[in-house]
């Protein structure tokens, strides 16, 4: 998994309809040689902007979604404690 | 996902059998720190050239085509909001 | 998937016996900041070195070999078509 | 595979609830050009901090957990001897 | 598939059950922009040291092992012939 910031919420009216009602947020990772990179993910633990969140993502994306035929692959699995210090 | 924006046709005569009628795109990565990736993508929901998109590769790119045995790594899968200025 | 250029043939005596009788060739990406990067690529439509390519890989790669026991991440699935500029 | 070192706890009170009771830790990638790449892996051996541990990612992690529904994509398979000195 | 040197032997005495009896090897990629990049790799076809091979990755390195529950992400797939001088 990796370890990224939300920095934004990503709107997108025409889309596949199995995504209809899913929350997409820009993430943008925050650890280690990868930090920059952005990926659009998932919430469905309601997670916020500004948020630190431990993202999922392949096939083991959609273990979140209790439908394996969506097709996302990216997920927030997680919100780190903010007293966690250490990322 | 990433975010990408199309950015022309890709046309292949010869190809899989099984991939007859789907529309291939070019699409670049216009987030983060992997700007200017290409990867080549095929589009179900009638997405156009200048169009940002959000792309599902891997395993969850197949959910998007009805059929898990289309050999396709990259679907769109939602066309980004105009007025959505955060990407 | 991602656009590449095929540039030799990869000849291996000794490999798994599922693999007998595949062709593998080295590939090249030619479009965008992955540029440069190579894999070993299945051809199964009778692409030749010089071919551009467009490749699939992963789980994806294996649904062109009509047997999902073949130990291969990485296939051509068509040709880019010659008078096809844009890459 | 990749070989990391254990570098921290990762704590996450809110998260999906098939991931209570799994423990959380970061890695580090300490060979080769990956090196200082960052990913949070799931640990089920008994691993600690400091330890050099060999990491599975994507579906093939979840072959480590006993249920193929769990949205993990990568984990600690074991724990490299210290009188390794080859990494 | 990417081209691989094996560099030497990877031992892990506490690891998961279902690992022991496989070989694993550092191997490090030799062509292309990946050059330099390491993994660790399940050898089942007897490769040695300095042998340079063909290395699958994701869920197609499973289809090696004959079990598809085996948490490994990498095998061995096929020993590059010493007079195929291109890589």
């Amino acid at each position: 998994m990796v370890t990224a910031k939300l920095i934004g919420n990503v709107w997108a009216t025409r889309k596949a309809e199995s995504l209809n009602g899913f929350k997409f947020m820009m993430a943008e990772i925050i650890s280690g040689t990868r930090t920059g990179e952005r990926m659009i993910v998932v919430d469905t633990i309601s997670a916020g902007i500004g948020d630190r969140v431990i993202v999922t993502t392949g096939s083991s994306a959609r273990r979140m979604l209790g439908d394996d035929g969506i097709p996302v692959d990216a997920v927030v699995v997680g919100i780190i404690d903010e007293d966690c210090e250490f990322i």
